[in-house]
Parts: C-alpha cells; structure tokens; sequence
C-alpha cells in the first residue's frame, strides 16, 4: 500500500496517478479534500471577485452612463452562497477520488515519525508514503492576532458583516487580491506592506496593479507594531518612519503561507519547517517522498500539482524531474495579470496596450485595456517571458508557456489564427516581433 | 504602385504587410477604416454584448441573492459612447496604417474595369492590384424590408430606442448574437430561422446556445412572407405549415452577407457574385488578386487578414498558399462557444464539463460553467478538434488550433502548466486522454 498523506491539490493528484497505474492507495486527509485550494484559498479568491468584478463592471458602465445603476453585494448572503459551491465542488472531488481506485479516509490526521507512518494513533504498513500536508496561513508574530473580528484566509467565513473599514495585512498576491475585493464591496481599505507591494512583480505589470488598486491605501514599508482593542479590533498602529494609528473595524491577515509539517519526523527540514527534497520530489529517507506547499516550492495549485504527478511517477518507476522553469502566474483583480519568465532572460522587449475586445471594449476611454510583454530571444528564436493583463492573462500566460517550453519558434506564429475579437495582444506582439527580427531587420 | 482596394481586415493587413517590405502601396477606402469588423460587425457585437453580459451576471447574482439588484441599459446612450470608441480604434487603425507606409486615399471608391483601375474616375497606374471591397448584409426578398425601424447591423445606430418587441430575422451566428443581446435587455425577442438555429454547429455546443438562448423564441423552418406597416413595422408574417403574424416594435435583419463586387468588372465571379481566386489569392486575371469576404470565403476577420497577408507574400514573391484548416470560430452568448476542427474528422471524443473558475464559479449552481470536448487522433498523438463554451473559448479554441497545426502532440501536454483556477477544461481533459490512449490503454 501507498499512503498519502494531506488531500489537498498535491496530495490527490498523486494518488490518483497512483491509483491509476494499478496501485494500492490510501489518502489520509483530516479536513475536506481539495486542501486549502478549494477550502481558503484559489477557490474563494475567485469567488469573491467575480461578484467583486460584476460590481466594478457595472460601475464602469454606470460612470460612461450606459447602465442606470450600480448593484451592491450581501455580503454574508453571498459567503453562504459560496459554501454551498464548495460543498458541490468538494463532493465531486472525493467522487473523482474513489472513482480512480483511491481508498479516502477522512477525520484522522495521518503522520510520520521515523519513518512510520501513523493514521491517528494507528501505525501502517507502507511501500511508499507521499507526504502532502500543505501549508497554513503565517500570522505575525505581533499583539492582537488573537481578537475578535481579526480574519485570515481560514476563517474569512466568520466575517458576518462587511466592515466599513478593512486593514489588510501583507503585500503580496493575496492581500492584493482581497483588498481589491472589499475595496469594490464598498469598504475602505488600508493596506500595510512590510516591505514593497508586490515587489517582485515586473514593472510593467506592477504599474496596472497600482492602477487598479486606485482608491485601497497602500501603505509600503511598515512595521506593524500591533493589532488594538478590547475584544474586537479597533485599529492597527505601525512604527518606523512615520508611526500612525489607522482606525478600523476588521482586520484580514494575508502575510503568506507556512510549511504545515508539524505532524512529520524524521526527514529533513529547512529553517522555515520545509519538507527538504530533490527534483525526483524524494526526501532524505527512502521511500518517502513529499510534495505540494509543505516543500517550501511556489505555493501555486498547478505546482503541487505536477510534484504530485512526478512523486507518483517515480513511485511507478518512471524517472522524472520537477521542472520549475517558466511557471506560469497570475493576480486577479479588475483585470487578470499574468507572466512567466524563462530562466535565460534578456531577450529583446516588445509591448503593446491590450486590445479593445470581449471584457475590454468599455475600457477603452479609460486606458485600462491591459497588456501584452513579451521577451524575444532573436538567437534561439524562442519566446523568453510573456507579461499580460487582461480579461484572460492567466490562459494565454499558459499557453503561451507551453508552447516556449514545446519548442515552438516566434516565427512559427504567422501561422496563428485567431478568433475575432479576442482580448489577446501577445500573438499578434509575437508576429509583429518575429516581422520586425528576422524578415525586415530591427 | 501597388493598389488595395478596400480598407477592411484584409485590404488593410495586405497593404501593411506590402508597405512593410518596402512597396509604394495605395489603399483606397470610400469609408472608414476598419471595413464592417469595425464598424458594422465583430466590435458592435463586442460592444452590446459585453453590456449584455454584465446585465445577465448580475441577474444571476441577484437570482442568488448576492447582489440587492440588475441594472439596466441606457439603449441610445450607449450607441453613442460606442460609436466614439469606434472613432478612436478606427483613428488608431489609420495612424498605424499610415506608420507602416501606406497611402490612405479616403472618400472616393476605387473599382476595377478590364484589369483597369480606377480611384473615382481617374485611372492610375498598378503593377499589381488587390481587391479586398468585402460584403455587405443580405436583405431577404420580401415586401416590406425597406420601412422604418428594419434595421440591420448596417443601419443600427439609427435605433433611437429599444423596442419592446423585436423581431430578429436570421439563423446563423450575428442573428443568435443579437437576438440574446436584445434578450439581456429586456426586449421579448423572436428569432425567425429560415431552416435550423446554428445549424451548421456541433450538437453538444448547440444544446448550450439553446439553453443560454432561453427567453428568447425561436422559431424555425420559418418561410417569411412579410414585414408589415404603414411606415413603420408593426409585424412580421410567416407562411409554411404553421402560417403566424407576429407582432413587433422593430425587426433586426441578420440573414448573413454578400459579397460587394459591384465595383469590380473584368475578373471571374462566381453566381453569387464572388470573386474567384486560387490559393494563392490570385484571381483570374494576372496581377490582380482578391481576399477578404468578396472571395466567398468565411466571413471571418482573422481568415480576412490572412488571406491579405498571403495575397500581399505572393506579390512579393514568397509563394504563400492559403490554408482554411482548423480555423476557430467563435459564438458570444453568456458565454464563448468556440471551436475549431481538423480536415480529418473521426478521432476519440473525450467530453467534461467547463470547470468552475474566474467568470464561472457562479454559473455552478445552474450548470452554466460550459463545455470542454475535443477529438484526439489514436495513431497520429494529433488533437483533431476542439468544442469549447466558458468565458475564453475563443482563446482556447485558437491556442490549441496553433498547437495541432505546429505538430504538438497531445502527450506532450502533461508538461502543461496552468494557472489556478483557470476556467479552461481543455488542457485536462487532453492530459487525461493521453493517459487514456497511451498509459493505461483504453
């Protein structure tokens, strides 16, 4: 038998491979399968915003005055609406599960200590055991967390009434996307970033991101001195240059996610709690490998995801590398914005505004049609890196990265044909570019 | 000289592509530039359509209760907030189109006798001539098309209110783009179809335009025997085995093109007056090539521009043949109904549901999140067809043409990185038939 322990992406993508190719597989999950993806994170990003969305676009059009009104959301309405999906998407999820071959059990945590595995308090036989247990929520170690009406991801549901002032804290994906949501719902939003907001995004795309926060108070280089009030919180204070007390009826910690490797000893760790592996996803032991968010890897779904296939793959005997050049990554907030980079850059740059077509035609007088940025290389002829924002950045940011890592050339796409219209301005940046290196000269 | 005889998508991308390698090239265009893509055709449908959906998301948010209420459409003042962001794309066009090194002769028509052309009526000098004049709406034979409030896209502007009643004639993709349109803005609308609604579709994205088409009536197999008033329209009568007069405010004729070659004398035509070309978008006489809609080829802007593309190639010398294989197409409804299929049709079908994801996450409780099928060769390893519905099927249905046409073969998808979520079932549902077909056998 296989064990596999933690249901999340990583996890069940596994032992489905597993359970596939014939093999004997328990999943261990204590909470509900899909992992934090479904239950607190990807999932209810997504939610959140396309009602979030719905209500900005709607704005748009009210102020060209070409809709009569602007709706308004019910909040806690619309987070019970959205459990009852997730309950939906969670039951096909476990039905996809058993159906592939996997035994699920659920309600016991399963761990491991030395090498043994443990399902509760009951140790099992294993030729095998992926460790899949993700990761949770990193909350600062700063007064305060602990009051009431302090939310994180986790317990987001709790939220029973919209605050008409939200302090949200952290400065990276995450933070962004729920402060550009509760900003649309009609809070206002104060934003503390201990260091830069989304710092490590490219310019070009950081540039729209702060375009789009219009109207969400980013705070940059704060240190946080503490969370204030005698049950609820009431207003968070930071120190450093220019201290201040910001007023506030909710606060929402987004500060980034921590390897949840507690229940695991015996394989080695980094300093953060990180499962140490190889790019076969083996840890130190033998026969016991890990994957997924508790690795300390980019906690992004479609990561653990493919570590789960590669860990199950060289179970099976399949040798197989974890290969993390060009990921692709994505921000939604008015617009989606995506990238990827390949891991040669400097290629030569071209960039365009977005083009005017579905989810874009009624930017147009607002010059928020989003982006196309792509990176050259006129030696390989091969497509280096991909920045976009718009209606669907993220599935050309992944097509796109596809087709760099297939091999396909630049010049090859003269050959593309579109559909029209079609908020896509990296194909056509691509021919333009593959016009102007190697059919006319730059 | 080289002279382009129309600035549509074809005529307008030929004379670029020509300028661009260093030709002295003139294009004449009566109108705007831009052609019916801009002005009659794709961006009009973009444009309603994207209020439409922002009317119809939030009707179903309200439904769920997340949102406190719909807006509505301010009908006349959105076909003038459209029309000057027409103004500005077709301004962009023209400096681009200008930037390349074209000459834009505006305000006469250009027209061909005897391989003679002609800018008004002042002969001039070509020693090659591209005729890309395009098509107009065809205007069924019966009595009454010429009263006021018959509108087609040609004349819509001229719509000063939304009628209460509207009649959409037509059965093909603009009559069903429209008809949902006027839908989503409260007109009760019947679709009168000569034979069969979107009858050249595939039956599983037929049954989703048939439901996202509900409210609106459709009635097919109609023979139409009039549109009836003094001045104005007040009903439409239809004969055959169920003879009905139905009543109307308006009637929107959306009954398909036809090529305009009026302007053209001396080369071949077909009986419906298109031009006759070879794969090369050479007509019959030498020297003198046609692309773009009055060739009788799919009235579609990206099969417009690459024929202009390969018109422009072979006059430079690079003989191109055009290639009208796995050419996606695109229907917007509430969602994207897109697909594109191979020239060898019969592979395994393999077909799931749309995921639920950014712009489908609300449609979960209806069933609404859309379709992912496609058609995979066993021998050939080759994608042969795509069927898509969600909220980018037409970005889908393009990236994954390309990928078939550049030789990707569906077992490399496993290498496919997405961002998460993503609402594209395509890519695994491609990764789960490679696994199918070649790892487990079927």
């Amino acid at each position: 038998m296989i064990v596999v322990l933690g249901g999340g992406p990583a996890g069940r993508t596994a032992a489905i491979r597993l359970a596939q190719a014939g093999k004997d597989v328990t999943l261990v999950e204590a909470g509900g399968i899909g992992g934090q993806c479904l239950h607190h994170g990807c999932m209810v990003v997504c939610a959140l915003n396309d009602v979030a969305r719905s209500i900005a676009q709607a704005r748009n059009l009210y102020t060209l005055g070409i809709l009569d009104q602007v709706p308004s959301v019910r909040f806690p309405h619309m987070l019970g609406e959205m459990r009852g999906i997730q309950e939906k998407i969670r039951s096909v999820l476990d039905a996809e599960t058993r159906a592939a071959g996997v035994e699920v059990q659920y309600g016991r945590e399963g761990r491991l200590e030395d090498g043994n595995v443990f399902i509760g308090d009951d140790p099992v036989e294993a030729e095998a055991v992926i460790l899949a247990t993700g990761s949770r929520p990193r909350i600062p170690d700063i007064p305060g967390t602990g009051l009431l009406n302090v939310y994180n991801p986790h317990n987001l549901s709790e939220m029973d009434n919209l605050p008409d002032r939200l302090v949200v804290i952290g400065g990276g994906v995450m933070a962004a996307e729920f402060a550009w949501i509760f900003h649309q719902f009609g809070c206002r939003v104060d934003l503390l970033c201990r260091s830069g907001f989304l710092k490590d995004l490219d310019p070009s795309l950081q540039t729209i991101a702060r375009k789009e926060m219009d109207g969400v108070n980013i705070h940059e280089g704060c240190s946080i001195s503490g969370i204030h009030g005698e049950k609820r919180a009431e207003s968070v204070s930071t120190g450093g240059s220019s201290p201040a007390e910001i007023p506030c009826d909710a606060v929402f910690i987004a500060a980034g996610l921590v390897p949840r490797s507690g229940m695991i000893r015996g394989v080695k760790m980094g300093r953060g709690g990180e499962i140490l592996v190889d790019r076969h996803m083996r840890t130190s032991m033998n026969g016991i490998y890990a994957c997924g968010d508790v690795t300390g890897s980019p906690c992004l779904t479609p990561v653990a995801r493919r570590e789960g296939i590669v860990a199950a793959e060289n179970i099976l005997g399949k040798e197989t590398e974890m290969d993390y050049r060009a990921i692709p990554r994505s921000i939604n907030l008015a617009s989606e914005l995506a990238y990827w980079e390949g891991d040669e850059p400097g290629g030569i740059i071209f960039s365009v505004p977005g083009p005017a077509g579905p989810g874009t035609f009624w930017s147009v007088p607002g010059g928020n049609t989003g982006l196309a940025r792509v990176a050259v290389d006129p030696d390989s002829r091969r497509l280096d890196a991909v920045y976009t924002a718009g209606p669907a950045a993220g599935i050309i940011a992944a097509y796109t990265a596809f087709l760099s890592r297939c091999g396909v050339h630049v010049d090859d796409i003269d050959n593309f044909l579109e559909v029209h219209p079609m908020s896509d301005g990296v194909y056509s940046l691509l021919r333009y570019a593959s016009l102007r290196l190697w059919n006319n000269g730059v």
